[in-house]
């Protein structure tokens, strides 16, 4: 298929298009309509069942604006940048290693410096693709991809959007450990909004400005946590090494289990286990696990906190783009935010049992220390302690010496207090390392319909199909009356509040002939259709709705039900529906094991 | 209580706290820790529930960012502003408005003009709050409150973060309305974030930088649609109309039905039917009703588009504060942006039968004016055709007179193709009329905690308790061993996992002694706890879990079921709990209907 058919039917269907449209639209904004909005919560909603509930994680919900000493300490504010030419003709911007990849056989164009992306664009004689302008000789700078704001008026201070929801939940570990009682491990989620501000948004939903993330923070002890691997031992992964990229053209896969990946040392333990409950995770959203796969990092792509990271990715149209980053990140964050502010990002790890161990230390004497130094006798004393930590030997001769602000000072050792003593240690503080799977919502959404989109023909008749599984599917169920006479359109319509007040995701429709009618919800992806027609009638004469008695006395009459992907029909009886319907959501019964097809209509 | 305990347990319990502490924190930004994330997640499923899939209205989701052009056209970029003086001293910022309201007896200060206020500031002596500066004489300024950012690169265009959810739905009503099939009345919701740079935050979660909206905007035709009062008529609602604010000293309410207040005309019918739905959804998640009411703007206060707007407030210390806004918003937003955009913000409504009218046309002799007035032939032709429209009589003598660029010229009438033709209308373009009730997630979240905490004494101790409704509590059960031996403890972890499976929100707590976890419980608000003790070991003798045959055997033994109002404990059977605990949250039993009380422990 071609990806413009998908576009345009995310329009015209209520799935996603670009922003303020009536203002001339701005690039990398999209909004979702009904549909989509409904099956981007049903995306959500699965991840936090899978990455929450089902590993025992919990969410929070940090601000979208934070302040600019979060961003000194990740490490964002120096080196979050892509690189950037600009035409010296029309003056428009590019992202300088997009226009190598476009145009030469170089893949990853992201990890050459920014004077090598120049060379190589007067190498390849690599013009401007607005204006046509040759750009050989202009200048390619590093471009900070942070929106930035300022927070109060006057002098103001200045803040970000952050350009990932993880920070949000790093700057809180101290009072996240706590609400953990201090004991590792312990995982936290977050779903929302973050914000880059691309050089040059493109491919839809792809590449956005302002986009969701899904992000898991798991916080273990490196010495101790191992994850549950058998929950995931047996899920197959399709793996695309760093290696298997670096030594042949073709691409060349490895297939292994997540015990066998671990086993044979391709994937770090932990990462193996998330790359196990993430292929779960996007096989039950209806991502095509044959136009899916994990890529490692090469190296000069690996961000340098990262021990290992693998790339969760989908194929569309010919091309693999970045679903997920599923990372080691050390202790990286925890460590910098340690480092830059006055908090403490450990958790104190109790032992089993208490350690005896020798320590070394000093007691100076400063009626000694203090006639000698004078206002120096405190730098020579906390000098002394250093030493004892460090050196124990320095203390055998007579005499130790210590150098403060580079002079050197000789103290008699008898006058250092210098002694080692047995001191029970009960734990001792950790600084947790973290396993991030890192999931973008909008891709996943955007993926999923993707791969769910086909053109096929029924009954001579071309028609447009979302293939989208029941569990996530925006509009679970259409109910259509054959025609709105009759008082067919009366049952059909009662019907359509019933499922809806059983949880399931009805429309009603009567417009247009009742094949008009199913083509429309092919397209909509609605994978159920419930006709209620003449026959339907019949068996329901006596007991019409405002005739019935009410409460939940059986209704007696049968309708079709049809499946969006086979278009096959069967009869059943309306009473049953709504329990039928919840099954086929749930995947506890199929539709062919249902009934022989009903006659045609 | 005092606030400040709520904020302190807030903190303590997983609730809300001051965002980046690690870096001093930021006025004005919480995170939601883990407790606090799911309350408000199941506070929005509510409110999508009872706004959304009750009401029949499908919810978008549109970006944060926007850019200027929409906020030209809304009037945020001129008008959205609060206003500022700042200490000549010290240079901190104040909100004007509200330096009179907390020193004089002034309410209401902001429909003041900033002159009238500067006045005030000098009038009262009022000094600055941190340095104790006077403020006398200092300018007081307009403030404008959207955070602004940059767009793309190099000739960046500027974007604001929105300052309201609505007019995300508002600039994309022409594909909206398409999805509508143009048809009115139709809904449009969102969730999501939205920010004003106050100048001042304030009051906790009550007034802050960043926070999350719930809209609906409704799109009626005003001259035919009518809500469905009968869906709320007989909800009572708490009223405090303007003049009864104006008249008198004490605060007098006027307790109405919504259909009562329709037909006195108190409130505006499709705002009355939305307080009523409001109204019910504040009770459902546990808002005091004693401490609700709605408040009718001020003539002042009044937006200058809304033609009646009424704001839920509560009570909190004795001060109220607004929750939602529920306004009659006209045809404002959508003919601003009509005006504005190159689309077209209006509906085709056909009418119920064809109209046939009268309509005036000219059909001017080219030939005559051409050579008559030359270039300024076209722009003679034009106003003739205005003329027509506008004046018919003007055609009943033998010549005509228009005015082109100030110059009057006159045209036999006979040259103008006067006719006057009858002409079959089936329709017109309508701009729809709009009720939005705005609600604050974030207060109303806030206001359920306030609502919710009280200190009692249980035999003799002090306990603190959140007394959070069931049905958005964000753990629902807690289940303890008595202690975590004899393998009670592997019971009760066995059951925690089972009631999760069940979708129930169990956690499991073996630490400290019982009465320590029932308190500990309280503190969380959750409802319900359920304790395996000795005489459950002793029921289940020989089916321990791993002896006994797996799938859904019956477990036989028993537990005790505890509620955390009336402290008041039951004995259950363990196979009937999940269905219990589900009846109980859905409110479909009580507990003082279950048998009588269990034996003390």
């Amino acid at each position: 298929m071609s990806r413009s058919n998908l576009v345009e039917l995310a329009k015209r269907r209520g799935y996603f298009f670009q922003s303020a449209g009536a203002y001339g639209g701005v690039s990398g904004f999209y909004t979702y309509g009904p549909q989509g909005a409904t099956l981007k919560d049903n995306v959500e909603d699965a991840w936090r069942e899978r990455f929450g509930v089902q590993e025992g994680h919990r969410e929070i919900d940090a601000p979208t604006v934070m302040p600019e000493a979060v961003f000194e300490a990740s490490g964002h504010l120096d080196t979050f940048d892509d690189m950037l030419v600009a035409c010296p003709e029309c003056g428009a911007s590019h992202r300088a290693d997009h226009l190598i990849e476009d145009n030469t056989d170089i893949e990853e164009a992201e990890s050459f410096a920014p004077e090598e992306i120049a060379d190589l664009v007067a190498e390849h004689d690599i013009q401007c693709p607005n204006c046509g302008t040759e750009l050989a000789g202009e200048p390619v700078e590093e471009f900070n991809l942070m929106f930035e704001t300022n927070i109060g008026p006057g002098d103001a201070s200045t803040g970000y959007l952050r350009p990932e929801t993880a920070q949000g939940i790093f700057v809180e570990f101290p009072q996240l450990a706590e609400y953990a009682r201090n004991q590792l491990p312990f995982g936290i989620t977050q779903i929302g909004k973050a914000y880059r501000n691309e050089i040059s948004p493109r491919n839809s939903l792809v590449r956005t400005r302002e986009f969701t993330q899904a992000e898991l923070e798991h916080f273990v002890d490196p010495n101790e946590d191992e994850p549950l691997i058998e929950r995931v031992a047996d899920v197959e992964l399709t793996l695309y090494p760093a290696e298997k990229q670096a030594e042949s053209e073709e691409t060349e896969y490895v297939t292994r289990t997540v015990r066998e990946a671990v086993d044979e040392g391709l994937v770090h333990e932990w990462v193996a286990y998330y790359l196990g409950v993430g292929k779960q995770w996007y096989e039950s959203i209806g991502v095509d696990m044959d136009r899916f796969r994990f890529r490692q990092h090469l190296s000069g792509e690996l961000a340098h906190y990262a021990a290992d990271c693998w790339d969760a990715e989908g194929e569309i149209d010919g091309d693999w783009y970045e679903l997920a980053g599923f990372a080691y990140r050390s202790d990286y964050d925890l460590s910098k935010h340690d480092e830059y502010s006055d908090d403490d990002f450990t958790v104190f790890k109790q032992y089993d049992e208490s350690k005896v161990v020798e320590r070394a230390t000093v007691d100076p004497d400063m009626s000694y220390l203090g006639p000698e130094f004078g206002g120096g006798a405190a730098d020579v004393a906390a000098e002394l302690e250093l030493l004892a930590e460090r050196d124990r030997a320095a203390f055998e001769d007579e005499a130790v010496t210590v150098s403060v602000d580079g002079e050197e000072h000789e103290i008699p050792t008898e006058k250092t207090g210098f002694a080692v003593e047995e001191v029970k240690e009960t734990g001792e503080q950790i600084m947790p390392h973290v396993i991030e799977p890192s999931i973008g919502v909008d891709r996943a959404v955007y993926t999923v319909l993707v791969h769910a989109y086909s053109e096929d023909e029924v009954e001579g008749e071309q028609r447009t199909r979302l293939a989208l599984d029941p569990g996530v599917a925006p509009t679970f169920v259409g109910v259509f009356p054959l025609m709105d006479k009759d008082g067919m359109g009366e049952l059909a319509r009662e019907l359509t509040d019933e499922l809806r007040a059983e949880g399931l995701a009805a429309t009603y429709d009567d417009s247009g002939n009742i094949g008009r009618r199913y083509r429309r919800q092919d397209e909509v992806g609605t994978p159920f259709c419930v006709t209620v027609d003449y026959d339907s009638l019949e068996d329901s004469e006596g007991q019409r709705a405002s005739e019935r008695p009410s409460g939940d006395e059986p209704r007696g009459y049968t309708v079709t039900l049809r499946e969006r992907d086979s278009t096959e029909q069967v009869r059943v009886p309306v009473d049953d529906l709504p329990d039928l319907l919840a099954d086929l959501r749930e995947g506890e019964t199929t539709f062919s094991e249902l009934d022989a097809p009903a006659a045609e209509q």
